[in-house]
């Protein structure tokens, strides 16, 4: 089997938008693609068969969450992260950088890695790049990413440079230990807040030859806004003909906007996490599903989707449930949620197909802008608190 | 739409097993059948279709929860309980009796009804059995149970008379205040462990023209063996014509035993409750998916079950999904428990109809002798303990 292959198939002419395919060992990941995060070997409250059926061909795997639980090497003897978990597209796993920075407690980071404790048990643990390397290819990933260096924001300036060299200096040796099979790699750019920095790392990174990009260090503390800016200023400086993936981030109006930048990939928590949450989203924006007001509202979720729990339940039920903390609730949100995060993609896809992708955008955000949206508290910016790339 | 009717279609020649039908406005219920609990308007963690895809066509809904949550008069404005949760086929509903009794707090009974403080919030409430019928009619059950004094075991004889003696009276009160429509009344017959007061409460109810007839009272904190007797002493005493219930019991032996004493339909907490508990039914006993000794099993469940979990999912991963706390492990329990609990169902169904019951019922409980139960303690009688019986 050969490594994974990228084609562009169509170009948006009025935006940065493409339309590609990334063929792994695991199957064909048409996009713009979005990845349901599957935190612990398992897409919150969802079975393999739902998420594949909702059209979702690739998936994250936490390689932090599933070294400590149930340890890589486990998961390996029983066959890989795809037939423990049963899930038989493809699989990109993160680096564990994030999670190691961000949850894990009483870290120390220094050049060549990083101490912490667990945040199940306490246990003192190291993970370097090359330690990250072995983890990802115990779980056998379709994509791995290079162990990187994630500062949250803000962060003071030599801060961020450090994490700019140290990045640079880790994903040289996570190519290094990666071995050579077909499975791809990932390289991440840091970089912050600052433009500077960001066209060093991008540079620095994008000279190593990996299969595709990611733009790391956003969403993480930042406003939308700045998050939106950086994205928009970095995704031009990563070569056009490999994958771009945005990490951790964001809306629907995020992924809209971000793919007119021209990224391909993305994954967030929120559709899962909102979801056991209560917050839905919907054509116009989200609902919080809690709401008194919906006790004995009849209407669906969203009269526009046509997901099974639109299809079938009622607002006033899907209140009941969450309210008596039902947990087919948390299922029938979160069914709700992925669906509709993957008719986004899809439509945005076909946008780009018919070349008309900056109007589907302009509308897309127009009908947001102008709807209600009932989840108003400033939406931390998914994977901003620690803890919070779970799923 | 006439009224819910039941046929006997065939009896075991060396038991008292009979094979029937229960047509209600809402379908055919092959008996002996299981009614899985849907305590508060959902089979916990289950779909309505998943329900319906392992075979059963009948819940039981809970009337005291569904009275306090969502309120019985929203669920009449959205259609009816089938409407509201989406299920299609019959539901059964119980008399809340039993809830107020266990569940509700600071309760006071007298003859009329029984005040009761809600569990949820403190609010002081009364139920009658007048106010039982009419939660029942604006809930559209198909089968409705009339509103009865369930004292646990072991009570004085003075309460265990009491209650027969109240039973009987409210027992009255329901058949008069039943709405004469599309659905069905069951009478239900109580007196403990005592077997001259069951000869009496079965003597007083079956004279009042129920539809069916229920034994309640049992599993409510005596020991199997008891319960076993019991329901042996009591089943007889039931017409033969009319279907009769164990409210509330049992284990798979327990079902396979009380079916051979002539019972027809069965609810429990059991197959859900356990399931979220990481207590999995097998062929020869429990397992507890928890042990550190599944951790590396790559065995399914039970290797002769055919349900999703096992045919897609090894012990290891149910296990991580049930120690990561993932949702999906609950919802994999739940499916494979239920899925035991239809096919022993089945199975049994299959034994009366070639006329083997006996055979079959010994050879399945012999099993479960020699085999390993690990889920060992004194399995709490389910509904034994307030709150038990809430799926």
């Amino acid at each position: 089997m050969s490594r994974p292959e990228f084609t562009v198939l169509a170009r948006d002419p009025g935006t940065a938008a493409r339309r590609g395919r990334l063929v792994t060992a695991h199957g064909t990941v048409e996009t713009p693609a979005f990845m349901p995060v599957g935190t612990a070997g398992s897409v919150k409250a969802m079975t393999p068969q739902e998420v594949a059926g909702l059209g979702y061909t690739m998936i994250l795997g936490n390689t932090y969450h599933l070294a400590l639980r149930p340890g890589e090497e486990v998961v390996a003897r029983l066959g890989g992260l795809h037939r423990f978990m049963g899930w038989e597209r493809s699989i990109l796993t993160d680096s564990g950088g994030f999670q190691v920075l961000s949850l894990a407690e009483r870290r120390a980071i220094d050049d060549d890695g990083v101490d912490f404790r667990s945040h199940l048990d306490g246990r003192l643990l190291r993970m370097t790049p090359e330690r990250s390397m072995a983890i990802q290819a115990a779980l056998g990933s379709d994509v791995a990413m290079a162990f990187d260096d994630c500062p949250a924001l803000p962060s003071p300036p030599e801060r961020l440079r450090e994490a700019v060299r140290r990045t640079t200096a880790w994903a040289r040796r996570s190519r290094d230990a990666f071995a050579q099979d077909d499975r791809a790699l990932f390289g991440i750019v840091q970089g912050g807040d600052d433009r500077a920095l960001r066209e060093e790392s991008a540079a620095a990174i994008t000279a190593m030859g990996f299969e595709g990009h990611a733009i790391g260090g956003v969403s993480v503390g930042e406003s939308a806004a700045l998050s939106r800016e950086v994205v928009a200023a970095t995704a031009p400086l990563l070569p056009a003909g490999r994958p771009r993936y945005l990490m951790g981030m964001g809306t629907p109006a995020d992924l809209v906007t971000m793919i007119g930048h021209g990224i391909d990939l993305f994954d967030c928590v929120l559709p899962t996490r909102n979801a056991r949450n209560g917050s839905l989203f919907t054509s116009t924006g989200r609902i919080l599903i809690k709401r008194a007001g919906y006790r004995e509202d009849p209407r669906p979720i969203d009269p526009e989707c046509g997901c099974e729990a639109c299809r079938l339940y009622s607002r006033a039920y899907l209140r009941h449930l969450f309210v008596a903390g039902e947990i087919l609730g948390l299922r029938l949100n979160t069914l709700h949620n992925l669906y509709h995060y993957a008719r986004t993609i899809r439509e945005a896809r076909a946008a780009i197909e018919a070349g008309v992708y900056a109007a589907f955008r302009d509308a897309f955000l127009a009908r947001i802008e102008a709807g209600e949206d009932e989840d108003v508290q400033p939406a931390p910016a998914a994977g901003a608190v620690a803890g919070d790339r779970d799923g």
